[in-house]
């Protein structure tokens, strides 16, 4: 496995020192791999938390205002030992709640350091989270319930209460009610490597752990990959029939992803999410999805689900600012059913009405049927020295085109000109149906402010030049546009446009590409004539035939 | 490539949904991909940006307050239509500044919505982000710099112009200035995979790509995979060379994970940058890491480096509320040479003088010797059940008591029992570290309090009950000192206790184990005596002795 990392056992204090760095008013306590706010308002409840490092942000990346005073980094998936922890709880020096996941390091190391803490004289109290909802509560034989993401919205919870000014039997009973409330379990796709190391398990291509802890325990069962909805109903199922969440409850849900997971992913899961719970009566309060608690690089998302009365809501919604929280506020947007209209534009694409049986039908009917008609010549020229689609996509335009005239009245120039670009927009796409829409807009605005044809030509071109970024020379559809806008102006004759056109387009083929796909092809152009160019010369020599 | 999504050709409108959900105040457009804010403050201009899906949480994610006014998602991949861009304009209805990055698709279909936008009358800029440093910018033969993950601190720019009451025109200057300053390069450690695709690239298990784009275009040049400070400082010095940034300018930093890049390697390459910016003079004004910019699963890393005065920067300051955008300031903390010191409090290990030839000394050594010799002994037990590891601890902790013996006069049996306490803490560490000095800390605590030996013995063993969570008949060593402490509070005899610790070991060889790594066995333990209780039966022998 791959990683950015320099000697693997300098992975955990380099990066607990880069989170440092960027932690405002925060600083390393000595000798420890300890992060404490240098800045906290003294005389409140500090809330400390920590554990193995391997799970960024989680802790450190949460110390700052409103959320922690403190972070306690551990090795890669280790505790950190009793001293450290004592030096946090000295670093802060006021009351302290230590907040801890529920393994057995963990437990024993922040538990002996709230004894030697309070032998000193401090005030200080722990609560443990063990949300896992994947193992059986009742199962004594092992060490119990395992803490998992759902820790990080206790730690808010608790960070808000200190914040607020609490007691420390306020913000530990705070503390304490949320780590009873919340619930989470997780799946994994991928496994976690702690840097230097191998893989903590293996999965097959098909294979995923569902139940699992955050250190790569394992979960309740494996089975195929199946479609995140599924997962995701199956996760949420487990966590409210676990926690009692039902109909009429109030919740906030954190989607969290174990290190290597895309955003994409987690929102699709968290999409899900709210949609389940919503199926199921439960008001979703608020809602996050992000990579909150890793494992290291593990690929896998968890679900954590916190019931919320009014107090413990304001407590989630209090200010904090860390590196690892994110700003949005998580309250839920209106269903997706409420969607804001779609804005249309009256007119846009309905030329004025008329007959439809003049000139410019005809007209407009020709230049169609040519382009259409000159489909497999394009498509042979384009495939020498492009992606070989031009010509399927100029045919796909004109059928619009044509289509839309079967059911339009045309007589204006300008409305017709601005039909066409619609209809060549939304049928071409890509990159040629912008460009030629461009052009045949411009050409619209051209003809509308009383130009000659052929400054409409040249303003076609120049909107291409304009909106592409290429120059006369660089082997596109310009190189037949500007040649034909000047014979138009200097004889007035179509039929002069398009042969300067097809002189144009012939001195293409000794042009070396410099825009688009065929630029990759340099000199090896050479001898073949640019596509576009041709489909410049069919169109004219239409429009000077009709 | 396994992945949490359900078809592939509903991954991007499943995602988009998702951030819509969880956008406080925003909606979707019908008919669209189009994220817009609902409740945005009408008047000022709106700054909208997008393209093509996959780089998550980009830009749909930056929908909110003090950011984006709207967001428009293509495919993956691929540009959005004229018509989606086209819609947001409308949807936000004010004068609209298009952010987008320089990628033809996203050029073309943008640039002639805000052409389209323009003929209905509204205002309409665009301003294209080409942060890549790694392609030369004088080399016109393809199209161009490409647009990197330094576009979100032009995006936020630009929003906080907007959001500041500024006008279309002082917008637009503001993020294209920025957009001209800002500098960023990539490298890849594993291609992206799009959903329902093959990866867009290969690489070898030790091979990077340097220099790519964010669809995994080709990079500058391929090759080993170095320690994670060499990469940085090449990313850093091509970009700083580039820009023109050196000694006395000010920049911000943002760490860009490329989907798959766990935090912990974010965190270690944001260091490295903050750390290597400033050996060159460059003041680092505000730093983050995280993925904001991805390319769906890619893993790798890009560094975008924005050169700031006063006025940008209070414009990256200024409040931004949104799913994809951290609540951290990115205030750099002082430099990590400045920690806090550790608090240490005097007299913990150290106690009260006296003349050390005492009985105390001679009990101290004797049971320090005896546990020593019982290595072997207690080896050979727990490897039977446990991890093995309990003789060689106890042993290091017993020389530790010793060596600080040798050293420290002795004549308060209360701070002798918190001093070996400290030493077995700092000497054994892991689980019976703790265990053992939270046994000790109970002990000297009811002795200071005028309790009876029995009573010490008994709250020993209550300090480790209550610490570990164990009970009597779990199999431990507490089944060896609560019989030990019965025995001496009804004899007073530290013989009648040792030998009811060995009565109480042996009966552990019928127990089943419920606590720690042992209670993974089961039954399977039977017949084997634990460990720890044995070592308790040492120790009071020993005492009994001595």
């Amino acid at each position: 496995m791959k990683k950015l990392i320099n000697a693997p056992e300098n992975a955990v204090p380099e990066a607990l020192t880069g989170v440092a760095r960027v932690t405002e008013g925060a600083a390393l306590v000595e000798g420890h791999r300890v992060l404490v706010r240098g800045d906290r308002t003294r005389g409140r409840v500090a809330v400390v938390s920590g554990g193995g490092s391997g799970h960024e942000p989680a802790f450190a990346g949460y110390v700052g205002p409103g959320h922690l005073d403190g972070a306690v980094c551990g090795e890669v998936f280790a505790s950190p030992g009793v001293d450290a922890v004592l030096a946090a709880i000295r670093a802060v020096d006021d009351p302290t709640l230590l907040v801890v996941m529920n393994y057995t390091g963990d437990r024993l190391n922040f538990g002996l350091a709230a004894q030697l803490a309070r032998a000193e004289g401090r005030e200080c109290a722990m609560i443990t989270v063990a949300d896992d909802v994947a193992l059986d509560a009742d199962d004594d034989v092992t060490a119990g319930r395992r803490g998992l993401a759902g820790t990080v919205l206790v730690t808010k919870v608790a960070g808000a209460a200190a914040a607020a000014g609490r007691s420390l039997d306020e913000v530990t009973e705070a503390a304490r009610a949320a780590a009873a409330a919340v619930g989470t379990m997780g799946l994994a796709l991928t496994p976690a490597t702690v840097p230097g190391g191998e893989a903590g398990f293996s999965l097959g291509d098909e294979e995923i752990e569902i139940g699992l802890g955050i250190h790569g325990e394992p979960g309740v069962r494996r089975e195929s990959l199946r479609p995140a909805d599924d997962l995701v109903d199956e996760l949420v199922e487990t966590v409210c029939a676990d926690r009692g969440i039902g109909a009429g409850d109030r919740v906030v849900v954190l989607v969290n992803g174990t290190g290597a997971t895309p955003p994409m992913e987690l929102s699709i899961v968290l999409r899900r999410a709210v949609e389940g719970l919503g199926e199921r009566g439960v008001t979703v309060e608020r809602g996050w999805s992000g990579t909150f608690l890793s494992s290291i690089d593990m690929g896998g998302v968890s679900v954590a689900l916190l019931p919320v009365d009014d107090d413990r809501l304001a407590l989630i919604d209090a200010p904090a600012r860390s590196a690892g929280w994110p700003s949005g506020s998580g309250v839920l947007s209106g269903p997706a059913s409420e969607p804001v209209p779609s804005v249309e534009v009256p007119g846009e694409a309905t030329p004025t009405s008329g007959d439809g049986t003049g000139r410019l039908r005809a007209t407009a009917e020709a230049v169609g049927r040519a382009v259409r008609d000159a489909e497999g010549h394009l498509t042979e020229l384009d495939a020498a020295t492009g992606d070989g689609d031009l010509g399927t996509s100029l045919s796909r335009g004109a059928t619009a085109v044509l289509d839309d005239l079967d059911t339009t009245d045309l007589d204006d120039p300008v409305a017709t000109l601005r039909m066409v670009a619609a209809a060549v927009r939304r049928a071409i796409g890509g990159t040629s149906g912008p460009l030629l829409a461009t052009a045949l807009l411009h050409a619209a605005e051209h003809l509308e402010s009383d130009g000659s044809p052929d400054e409409a030509l040249r303003a076609a071109a120049d909107g291409i030049a304009d909106l592409g970024g290429a120059r006369r020379g660089d082997r596109t559809l310009l190189d037949a546009l500007y040649p034909a806008a000047d014979a138009l102006a200097s004889s007035g004759s179509m039929a002069d446009a398009a042969d300067a056109a097809a002189e144009g387009a012939e001195a293409t083929a000794t042009m070396t590409p410099r825009r688009g796909r065929s630029s990759y092809l340099g000199e090896r152009a050479h001898g073949h004539r640019d596509a576009g160019a041709e489909a410049v010369v069919i169109v004219l020599r239409a429009l000077a035939d009709a």
